[in-house]
């Protein structure tokens, strides 16, 4: 019996704010979009492979999100530096400036997303 | 600037105990491993493809995981119900029992990880 995982989802507090993040300022792709009357849900990713994440906003509740339980958003991306100004310049709050890490051959620096997820920034060194 | 998701990650209160419920209940695999000083990672999916999911232990804290933020994680597999029932066998905490979805053709059950995350499992129908 094979499984695998689909998404991973996440509760947000502004789904469109938190979307615009993700794709203009993180560079990740609306893979899905799905609303019940219970929740509204976009799933981010990249149609060339890695992880999904799903967003997803309760319709009924205002309850604050906390960013608790989920220790990190681990991303691949070819410049982490780059990617670390525009995450920031995108509503992203700073965390860590980026790190050569030589024993796992990445760079890697930490912002938070709107709601206060940690994000992990990565750049691998071939 | 391509950017993809490589894996998300939670905490979990006890590694190796998350890892068998994982691996041995859920079906996945183990991807990687990662031991640092501060923190022992697994991180688990299906090499034939999906989302990757980090289990987390910071190694000098004791603290309580709180499985909020977090909304659940989503497995698909092939026999829904007979993974509800292996998982539950494997020391997950039942939450629903097997319903279908016509608007989305597909079969959903829930349960509850070791930690108290919430985990979907769903079977598609074509």
């Amino acid at each position: 019996m094979p499984t695998a995982i689909g998404n991973i989802a996440i509760y947000v507090s502004d789904l469109e704010k938190s979307e615009r993040f993700y794709v203009n300022a993180l560079g990740l792709e609306v893979l899905t979009r799905i609303n019940t009357p219970a929740v509204h849900e976009v799933i981010v990713g990249s149609s060339s492979g890695g992880s999904n994440l799903m967003l997803a906003k309760a319709t009924g509740s205002e309850a604050p999100v906390r960013p608790e339980g989920i220790w990190k958003v681990f991303l691949f991306t070819d410049d982490v530096a780059e990617l670390q100004q525009r995450a920031i310049a995108g509503g992203a709050e700073w965390v860590a400036d980026p790190e050569h890490l030589e024993q796992f051959k990445v760079t890697i620096a930490f912002v938070k997303d709107p709601d206060g997820y940690l994000i992990e920034l990565g750049q691998r060194h071939t």
